[in-house]
């Protein structure tokens, strides 16, 4: 094992502000991943939820190098660095390791459908190769309802023998507990960190040796998400685990990223947060009213977020 | 109406040649145009089958401005432009208009899955909108099984109420035939091309008006493709149907894209053309063997290939 020190806990997909002429806005966005290290999650940036493929590399590579000269810690960063292009995915890949980013969240590449596990292999083994650096951390991006491509048992067996150092661990975006148990099985004990794709299945990840989540409304319920992943042994922790479902359900019932966003703006006081890039569409002012009152109902708060 | 000259006939989504290490190469990529054109095919570069979404936005600018500047004509092209994030579609679909292409060919964007019409309608407007080229043809790409986002009658009918003269027309790459001619039924009176997604679907595609057909396989069976298209209402049409319905068949039972480069290296005497960016993998000796047996069999050539 290497002596970097890995990241793990509860990570947030970070939802990405937009200006209104829907060009990425740095200045929201170090303030929000601000907020979300205040409350003890860490930066899972440009993940499905941050409409990271809607932003051109370049944006990309932008907002990371305004959140690292803002003073933010690499170290709390997995950004997403998964393209469909190899040159696409070596670039912002590199880029993040440069920074000294913990580590790399990598979708498959994801247009062509039906690929096999040797296609990926040599995808995922030619960012490796080509990044050239020996503390790249990559985690591997298992979700299959949006990328239509999965990352299976054997394509992670490949690479934890071809790269142990590199091959960190992976995100189970899946939804299927069982899927996730079975990499638990199979690799948490040769150190392969297993990150929940919400914090719905966070308890029973931790109790089969999992690393925490990344999960979409760590950006909206940040603190209470990061206390069961810090206290999963407590005698409270199911009640914990009910309670952070219970909030998931209100969101769930929405569409998720114009959701997170629209939840922030009420909270924040500020409506220029509840912008999407097409082709997302923002909440109607009907879903933002019941969702706000469904969540008020229940009592959510978000501590610190306004000013 | 206006009166910019439309694109018609066969195209060919042009496969990408590429360099042991992976990069494209230009000069193969051109001489493959030129064969092209001289078999009265049309150059829809960046397609599917051009493994376009494994090249970087900088990788295919390069190309397209390779062809045009060794005086390949931009008014027999039809790149595809459509990307997953707005910024990028954009500025492709730009650098298209101003080289003087005649259209370009749209995905949508093509990440989340389930996103609405009203989505995708804002997505291609924003596009349509920021290139602001009153000469811009845009050409939206159904393609279910990959991208998995379609391109609906409802979207077309919005797009034509809002863009009349830059929503040019479609391919449809359904597989289908009820779904192509559902389109032709609704938009082809009113001047949308619609081109079938493969020449299996050829001959009906114009006896029930439409423009075409963009298919792989006229990458490497070009000549009797375009043939059909210029003589479809003569008495031996269906014959010529059948015949380049068993080629396709040929191709279609290897996985697309590595066959057609293996045809072409083969063909070419030029092994180079074999090269597949990942996750797409090479066809094994076995597979390569086989595809040129069977197409041996079946009397297959292309002439005027080899230097």
């Amino acid at each position: 094992m290497s002596d970097v020190q890995r990241i793990s806990g509860v990570l947030s997909p970070v939802v990405t502000p937009f200006r209104p002429d829907l060009s990425p806005d740095p200045d929201r966005f170090v303030r929000h991943c601000r907020w979300l290290l205040s409350q003890n999650v860490g930066l899972a940036v440009f993940g499905t939820n941050s409409e990271a493929n809607s932003l051109s590399v370049d944006e990309r590579i932008e907002l990371l190098d305004r959140l690292v000269s803002a003073g933010v810690d690499p170290a709390r960063m997995m950004p997403g660095t998964g393209c469909c292009a190899l040159t696409d995915s070596v670039r912002l890949t590199a880029h993040a390791v440069k920074l000294g980013c913990a580590g790399a969240l990598m979708l498959p590449p994801f247009y062509y459908k039906g690929v096999s596990d040797e296609g990926l292999f040599r995808s995922f083994a030619e960012i490796v190769e080509r990044v050239g650096e020996a503390r790249l951390r990559v985690y591997l991006y298992h979700i299959p309802p949006v990328a239509q491509v999965p990352i299976t048992l054997g394509l992670v067996e490949r690479l934890l023998k071809a790269y142990p150092e590199q091959t960190a661990g992976m995100k189970d975006s899946s939804g299927d507990w069982a899927n996730t148990r079975a990499f638990l099985d199979a690799f948490a004990s040769a150190g392969f960190d297993v990150f929940a794709g919400s914090e719905t299945f966070l308890l029973r990840n931790m109790r089969h040796g999992g690393a925490g989540c990344i999960s979409a409304t760590a950006n909206v319920h940040p603190g209470p998400i990061a206390r069961l992943f810090d206290t999963w042994r407590a005698a409270d922790a199911d009640a914990q685990q009910a309670r952070l479902d219970e909030i998931r359900a209100v969101f769930q019932a929405f569409p998720m990223i114009p959701a997170l966003k629209a939840a922030i703006a009420h909270h924040a006081g500020d409506p220029a947060w509840t912008t999407v890039r097409p082709p997302l569409v923002a909440l109607t002012a009907e879903q933002t009213g019941a969702l706000v009152r469904e969540l008020d109902e229940k009592g959510f708060a978000m501590p610190g977020l306004r000013g």
